[in-house]
């Protein structure tokens, strides 16, 4: 994480700083702010929106035009007055790489200061416990992808990988995955910066997740949000009073003691034994599973109430589980996301939505929305380069408090 | 929350705000810092601490000193140096008053500055639904309660009210919760600050306690922390990245979908059905549980086998559900507390302490801590203090950030 911070602008202010080190968290703040603007903020705007003065916003917003984060889009007549002059983002001026090693694809993606996706490429993961070979093909597909894109590689700010936990995000590692055979404790992050060149970090891909639906998303507005993953494996990303919880190890999420299971492979597993799939779809590796669920939900989808069945017992485990951790956290919104929520959304959603609309206490407080997160099978890998994104250029509340 | 903020010091300062008003921010952050170092601490140290200027802490020290919030407290030689003088604070310097209305007891503390309890009274909660008059005695109990102790009435900066959700923090009031009769949406809050002439803050029960153990409890220095409260009711009070969770609506702690039940009532119930308890401990009113639980406890402990299922089911139960927590949210700290767990910590500590340590997450990352509060069964009682003293004096992080 150390790199990434030293590749890009870290936010420098400690707890109790003193007043000059204010400048970078102010800066962030404006920035955060024209992000949030597609339509463009005028300074005065600005100086509305943030609560900092008119020539603190001036300064800043001339070192953002300075180094090309935001430009002048136009104006904007208000009233009799002089027609003021908006900013906006420049979403070329800054790239991020995301990488998301699953287990059973690894995605990888190229992305623009606005978290939209330029380039991306994915492929089977492979098996054998070849690790130093497969981050030699990381690494070359890292930097195919910047290449062929065109983009000038001094714009890319770092590398952000996504792995399954438990993670070591302080060594960038994983450590022993369930599924991740020859992975465990090997020097990922370490390896594949050194490989791309890249500054890099490592979280845990269900925590990119959540900052991906918070950079790139919909869902950015909620300071309370649960962010629900299906893939190969489930996890939850967490926003809490409108921070990332990462936890105390970077290890947030894990949702083994409050749904039971739903990977791809048990999902698969339970439609063999019921005969609703045959055993050409039997689950050898997690990469094997997906066709499985891509079956399940077509016979599902045409009437299969077998088929059915295994999915509705599916979204029951599930909507027990996010009504659990949505009450615990008294979150409004529940973003679904991921490869087997892609596949089975529409039918997930008719048994999850009523059970979180009929849970005691989202009755007795406040709605509480479900939504599909709008960046599609590869929004960890957006978060994976969202997180590189976020690091060096959102406003970090915390970085005020470090002891 | 108004009129307590009203009634102290309020940390005013928002985000990205200008300079001048951080003054407040960095004045809470330094008495912070005095306030965990019991044994005082100098003004060299404290810019060390804090990361304050020499300057800005010598005219931080200065204010607190004329407010009376700290005092200097000695000289302590280091090397060959001047003796530096040391700052302590006082803590007959404020005090706050902390009542938790709980279906079965009402309690109510004053304490001082460091939350130490200068004075408390408990009493059976009326059942008959007569809340005028139950707010008149809990009014005449916190004006006696002040006046008895001889503390000087204009040093007391607020009242708390805890109490079980849902609550509806931003009213100050409670929302029908299943056992507390005639108190749903009753303005609680504002008629008990009006009948005591002291402004007032309503939260939730196991907020309270884990507010009041980050005060004056022993896992202060957690940042990633989980309060199991086991009373008439349970619930988790949750610190995640040093932050205490309310959620969106004050309603986060809910563990109805992670725990199976394990109020009182279901425990003396189901020692009832098992012929462990006699009918003469059957519980019309929620008040009538605790000597069931007291006879349970002192059954098991003389090796009553049926008994002592009785108390390792609720072990099991509460030790799964804060299992699913603590994975969850990635916390090094468990902190128990409540009058159940009182009553029952010695036996149960023997249930849960080893599913924490065998749970396949914990024996991946780190070592969680499994604790009892120091705090006692008041401990929602003096949370509900807490939360005053909390926003009064403390450095609110979420203050910058204010929307």
């Amino acid at each position: 994480m150390k790199a990434a911070e030293e590749g890009a602008e870290p936010p420098a202010i400690r707890r109790g700083t003193n007043l000059p080190r204010m400048g970078d968290f102010n800066e962030s703040v404006v920035l955060d702010a024209i992000r949030r603007h597609p339509g463009g903020l005028s300074r005065v705007e600005l100086a509305h929106a943030t609560g900092l003065s008119a020539q603190t916003v001036s300064n800043i917003t001339r070192r953002l035009l300075d180094r090309g984060l935001a430009r002048e889009s136009g104006k904007r007549n208000i009233g009799s007055g002089k027609p003021r002059t908006l900013l906006e983002t420049v979403p070329t001026s800054r790239y991020a790489v995301g990488i998301h090693l699953d287990p059973a694809v690894i995605t990888c993606v190229l992305v623009d200061l606005l978290g939209t996706v330029v380039a991306h490429r994915g492929r089977r993961t492979p098996s054998g416990g070849d690790t130093d070979g497969t981050v030699a093909g990381m690494a070359a597909t890292v930097n195919g992808l910047v290449e062929e894109s065109g983009v000038d590689a001094a714009r890319v700010l770092g590398l952000g990988i996504a792995a399954p936990g438990p993670v070591d995000t302080a060594a960038g590692r994983v450590v022993d995955p369930p599924e991740l055979h020859g992975w465990g404790r090997y020097p990922l992050r370490d390896r594949l910066g050194a490989a791309t060149g890249l500054p890099a970090l490592l979280d845990k891909d269900v925590t990119a997740a959540v900052v991906a639906e918070r950079w790139a998303g919909t869902a950015a507005d909620s300071r309370n949000l649960l962010f629900c993953y299906l893939g190969t494996g489930a996890g939850m990303g967490l926003v809490v009073e409108d921070t990332v919880v990462r936890g105390v190890s970077g290890n947030a999420g894990e949702i083994g003691g409050l749904v039971e299971a739903c990977s791809t492979r048990v999902l698969v597993d339970e439609a063999l034994s019921l005969g609703v799939l045959g055993p050409e779809y039997a689950v050898a590796d997690p990469a094997d599973a997906q066709p499985g669920v891509a079956r399940l939900a077509a016979l599902a989808a045409a009437g299969d109430s077998v088929a059915d069945g295994v999915v509705e017992r599916l979204g029951q485990r599930v909507g027990r589980g996010v009504c659990a951790a949505a009450t615990l956290l008294d979150v409004d919104t529940i973003v679904f996301g991921g490869p087997v929520w892609q596949i089975l959304a529409g039918r997930l959603r008719t048994t999850i939505e009523p059970m979180v609309a009929r849970s005691p206490f989202v009755r007795a407080t406040h709605p509480t929305a479900v939504l599909s997160t709008a960046l599609g099978e590869n929004v960890a890998a957006i978060g994976a380069a969202s997180l590189v994104l976020d690091r060096a250029l959102s406003a970090q509340p915390r970085s005020l408090l470090l002891a």
